[in-house]
């Protein structure tokens, strides 16, 4: 709980926020994108996604520091029609442009009740269930997607080329919890494969395929190879279609050509995002609305349980409860991931 | 090729057209909306998607019959906000519910760069990628999607909650082949898990649950219990998220509230649909999408196949060959269902 002991790894959101802000400043970016760049992460920590949340700051800031992101980008939304958001993030740092391109979207939807913004030029945006909140708490429902650096292989194909696209849903509950799922298109993460690795256990061959493209029951040739998509050619087109949306259609990189942030720290990746926004409020009352989020939840709830230790849950509602509690007990983090903030805190002071 | 010989199932699409449709009209449709209801049912048989096409007017007839579907609708639109259309279909055939929803999605995108229908009081309308390729070869890109009769088992839970509700993508391609995506959300479908019982074979425990909701690889407890969805939790999401917007948001009814048409045939469904469409020639030009929709196809196609016999296909190519195919020899039709047009044909000179 006390900023000033890095090897306490519970913190206060209240503590870290200032803490991260400075950090992302020490890193070169002017105090209110640092802001927004926080927000997501913390939020991302608060969900308990934890490797999708401040630790992120290990490769945003090698990359800020080689040059490879942009500090201090001049990022520009236009407006091609009266719904539609063209942003160019101009390589700044992911959850700057996504918070940008997210606003657009809802000064979009504002106005003509659904709208969208295209974002180009970004970097990795953190997970999606942040921006899904932050726009379900102002009452609009939404679809967001990005592309990544290709590490799927074509449905019978036998080499990266497309990446493992994540795509978002929220939708608002004005009088209770949100609805927010937020998936990639891998089976499992390679996280999983690499567990079984250790422990020496085969793995089902719906997760991965060896390096030549043909589905295998060894983990170590899994890691050698690529990640399986979802209900196989389903996922292999819906990871496509995201990052048609994403990449193609809002004149980002797509597929191949989206550069490796590992491989090529120092270039811009021109990664590409989609937010599309409803505003809620057009369609009915809140308490219209509430009435069939809670019904629709309780459908759900009330199916009785397979395995009895195990209720039926709905989308969002782990991150949502998890963000409750540490909203209360504070936030766990790694260590090395606060040592890292201050580090760059105090690369300010030394600037 | 010859209308008047119903033995014949290979048809020319200028001799099957006029038949839908005066079967249409036998079944009480005014002329105007059997045209709308043929077009996207024959656009089906086109793809190859037989069990989507023509062979619907089965279902659709019988329930006509009693009616259980409202053969002459008022639909209603609604605009709620600029670029939103709230459509009452009155209990009208599906396919027409959807083609009258895809036009007022499509006036709201020309007029905002982005727009959205929401339909109600719909039924059963036919597969999705015919109205992902109307859409895409005006130049609209789409989300769509629709909610189901309740098939699935919540993930986890043990009763049918929710419906195997498909979504679908279409992205346009002004100097080639678009891309379509049409997706149901379980692994498969229930014909493959009746053809393996058929053939005394198992099942991979990844395909369904026997009755109480858990994971089988015995065909027979499989047919009696529920399909899963791809990539477990995942598909779950999806599907529920399909149904939030078609369903919830659309103001129709949802999970279990969606009446099955095979119990209740004489009983509005109530089902929901979502539009989602965006103008493309807003974003570029059509030499700029044509060349990175080109580009896009070329590297997917590239990649060496892990089975050299079976190259990488792309989202939509074997329904659009099937498409040109058929255009040019014919359409592929059961017999029995030749049969049944004509019956419904003789309805009218009876009535």
């Amino acid at each position: 709980m006390n900023k000033d002991n890095s090897t306490q790894t519970v913190w206060k959101e209240e503590d870290l926020t200032p803490l991260a802000i400075r950090a992302f400043v020490g890193l070169g970016l002017p105090h209110g994108d640092a802001v927004e760049v926080v927000k997501v992460l913390v939020q991302a920590d608060l969900f308990g996604l934890s490797t999708h949340g401040l630790s992120r700051i290990e490769s945003y800031g090698e990359r800020l520091q080689v040059n490879g992101i942009n500090a201090q980008p001049n990022i520009t939304v236009q407006s091609p029609a009266l719904a539609l958001r063209l942003v160019d993030g101009d390589n700044g740092v992911g959850p700057l442009v996504g918070m940008r391109a997210l606003q657009a979207a809802m000064d979009a939807a504002s106005q003509c009740g659904i709208g969208m913004a295209f974002a180009r030029g970004s970097n990795h945006f953190g997970p999606i269930s942040p921006y899904s909140l932050f726009a379900a708490n102002k009452g609009f429902a939404s679809i967001i997607g990005s592309n990544a650096t290709t590490t799927i292989a074509p449905w019978g194909g036998s080499d990266a080329r497309l990446g493992n696209s994540p795509l978002g849903f929220g939708v608002p509950n004005p009088g209770g919890k949100p609805f927010l799922l937020d998936m990639a298109m891998s089976v499992v993460a390679r996280a999983k494969i690499r567990n079984a690795f250790k422990r020496g256990e085969s793995i089902p061959d719906t997760w991965a395929t060896d390096q030549k493209g043909v589905p295998t029951t060894d983990p170590k040739a899994a890691l050698d190879g690529f990640l399986l998509p979802i209900g196989g050619h389903k996922g292999y087109g819906l990871a496509l279609m995201v990052d048609m949306f994403a990449g193609l259609l809002s004149n980002a990189a797509y597929l191949s050509h989206v550069k490796s942030w590992v491989d090529a720290p120092d270039e811009p990746q021109n990664l590409g995002h989609f937010f599309i926004l409803i505003d809620t409020t057009k369609l009915g009352s809140p308490q219209w609305l509430t009435e069939r989020m809670m019904d629709f939840a309780a459908i759900l709830h009330d199916s009785p349980p397979a395995d009895a230790s195990r209720p039926v849950i709905v989308p969002g509602e782990i991150e949502l409860e998890k963000m409750q509690q540490q909203k209360q007990n504070g936030i766990v983090l790694d260590p090395a991931v606060v040592e890292l903030l201050h580090q760059h805190v105090k690369g300010v002071s030394n600037a």
